[in-house]
């Protein structure tokens, strides 16, 4: 899947010049776009061609590099077998005797290093890369005890010294109470939440810090001592909330100026309103709203009214949402959720990157921001949105570097 | 994404053994599977190893090749400008103003010869073999003239000389009504769907013939003189029916012993009791009903009941269903449908091979049957129906040699 082009250490070109690029939303004028050293130097028409490589691009559209971002892409094990068991009619309990559930994961995600780690999440990982995604977010989540919980983030980090993507790392240690901690939620909050949150960010790991904030894990309140670990780190925080029940994480996510908030499926006006007001972007996950079977979609309406920025992502983990496709969540964001294609296709963008705190950085394609790019055999983001099972794909450049097509 | 093995005139060894290759719902045991003459020699532990090329599945999940057995995957134009302008809120009379609908299938089909036809569809047709499709059936129904309708056809007959893949041809002029058709419905079915499909016949163009009984198309009785047309020529039917209402097709169906009745959503007892005393197998194509948000689901616990064989089928088309994942819709016959791993994968085996006329023949790993395979990076079914976005295809056999991978 990837060529040959995408070995760490390859040449990269001092400047390229895209020209007759179509930019999605533009005013149907073909333009050309130089890449200078790593950066997107500048946009316009016709410019000078002198010493640059030059890619015709045909008049196909160009965007900016697709972001996923919120992802459990990196853990061990399988549990396609509780999906197979659940089809057959088996209940929670079967799957739990079983040895299934999260559990499963726990087991599978501690048993391995982090070379090993990254090597059973590659598959899933070159999936999305080879629709044009440029940077991921992952969360380590799975391990659940400090020294596991720091193997999945150095996995996350061994990950762009194996593929051209850029690695946003997220601490979720607060994920779930592991089975097999003798204590309180508040005990695992303080002695491997929050004692393995200060060891990871010594050691360079950790990029943002999430928890699970619902009534089958850990409730706003027990969550705030992280929160205020992470502020004191200087890490910005988000949220898995509002999912299953309005659990009340949102006014918690709004008060630490969160990234953002994530899933709000039964989020309200109020939540609306909060993050509105703290700069927050919701982040929609339509896959694991359809594996769920789902009703409840999240207040699309309310959030555009209120001018929250939205972002679409896969997040790819191995229970609830089995989804390495950024095109298929963007089509379901859609069809599920009713975003525009325009909204889809930021929510993937600028919306994701800023739910990373990388706004200007990446997710457009402007000069001064990263010179990622994807270069696809359509004319119009639609023909990304509108369809399952098509890659259109033409090209991928990361850093102002082809590496892919 | 095809290797250079796939050219139309590759040397086809003699005998090809697969060893160490683990059948689905099989016993666990590895099996050897040879091949000969582009068909299952053998199926057996251990066989006999002379002048035989092997390749080792190492312990790889071997299905049959997987079958689509409903496409409209010929056809000109692109249709993903009205899904953008719906999620703006545009209804069906903006779009037809906008020159949308199926019209502008029908005018984008009538400008293309069938070269450029084909041409113009490969790339929905690779993402297909890409996931271990060996077998695709393939309708007319966007021409609506009978040049245009033979031109979809002779396309699709192309398609077998440039690509390895086997081809079911079926004649759907009576799709819908063309708006530059002077005269009624019965007209249109006498001078057009009837008269055209002996041409078709003629030509050796036609496998079966197909009609959709709808409300906004045509009903049972109009299609009554089509079907009579098809027993006399020889040529079985199959039928679109009980897709947005109960529109009584099925009886039709029944009576002329359809090979298959396809959507079929609004089918109740009755329908699904006709079915299974004509042998005829359910098709259920998600992809559409997930595309328009449906919520009636087709009576999937009655046809269970009933034994009536399920297939599953992308249905690609450019309005409704615009899928070209097999995988994809495998997914959706589980998650949007309910039905079991194990009934997915039957779904695009043999009951979508019987759904052709072609059981025993594909659709198995047996004996006899054609030696079209599909060898997965994985050890079960659920591996491959659980998850959205891997394509876990290692190689692909279609009559007994290595196309793919
Ligand atoms: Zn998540
Ligand atoms: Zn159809």
């Amino acid at each position: 899947m990837q060529s040959s082009k995408t070995a760490p250490g390859t040449h990269m070109p001092d400047a390229l010049l895209l020209t007759n690029a179509r930019l999605a939303y533009g005013n149907d004028e073909l333009v050309d776009i130089a890449l200078q050293d790593g950066r997107i130097a500048s946009v316009g028409a016709a410019l000078p061609t002198e010493n640059l490589e030059v890619i015709d691009c045909g008049g196909r559209l160009v965007t900016p590099g697709l972001i996923d971002c919120h992802t459990h892409i990196i853990h061990g094990g399988d549990r396609t077998n509780e999906f197979e068991m659940r089809l057959e009619g088996a209940n929670y309990q079967d799957i739990a005797r079983a040895g299934g559930g999260i559990v499963s994961s726990v087991a599978a995600t501690r048993a391995l290093n982090p070379e090993e780690l990254l090597a059973a999440s590659l598959t899933r990982i070159d999936a999305l890369l080879a629709e044009g995604v440029t940077t991921l977010e992952i969360k380590s989540g799975y391990g659940l005890s400090i020294v596991s919980e720091l193997d999945m983030l150095r996995a996350a980090r061994l990950l762009e010294t194996r593929r051209p993507v850029r690695v946003k790392t997220t601490w979720l240690a607060a994920h779930t109470m592991p089975k097999d901690f003798d204590g309180s939620r508040d005990d695992y909050i303080r002695d491997v939440a929050i004692a393995g949150l200060k060891q990871a960010h010594e050691e360079g790991l950790v990029d943002a810090v999430d928890a699970f904030c619902e009534s089958i894990a850990f409730s706003a309140e027990e969550i705030r001592p992280l929160f205020e670990t992470a502020r004191n780190l200087g890490l910005p925080v988000k949220l898995h909330t509002e999912q299953l029940t309005r659990s009340g994480g949102t006014s918690l996510a709004a008060e630490f100026g969160a990234l953002s908030v994530d899933h709000f499926e039964y989020a309200d006006d109020p939540e609306v309103q909060a993050i509105a007001a703290s700069g927050t972007v919701a982040v929609l996950l339509p896959g694991a709203f359809y594996m769920l079977n789902e009703k409840q979609k999240p207040p699309v309406g309310a959030l555009r009214k209120a001018g929250v920025p939205m972002a679409l992502a896969t997040d790819c983990n191995p229970g609830t949402s089995p989804v390495s496709s950024i095109l298929t969540t963007m089509n379901m964001g859609a069809v599920l959720f009713g975003l525009t294609v325009r909204e889809c296709l930021d929510a993937v963008t600028l919306n994701a990157a800023r739910a990373l705190g990388l706004e200007n950085e990446i997710g457009v394609v402007a000069p001064g921001a990263s010179a990622d790019l994807a270069i696809w055999d359509a004319e119009r983001p639609a023909q990304l949105v509108g369809r399952l099972g098509a890659n259109l794909l033409h090209k991928r450049i990361f850093k102002g570097t082809v590496v892919h097509g």
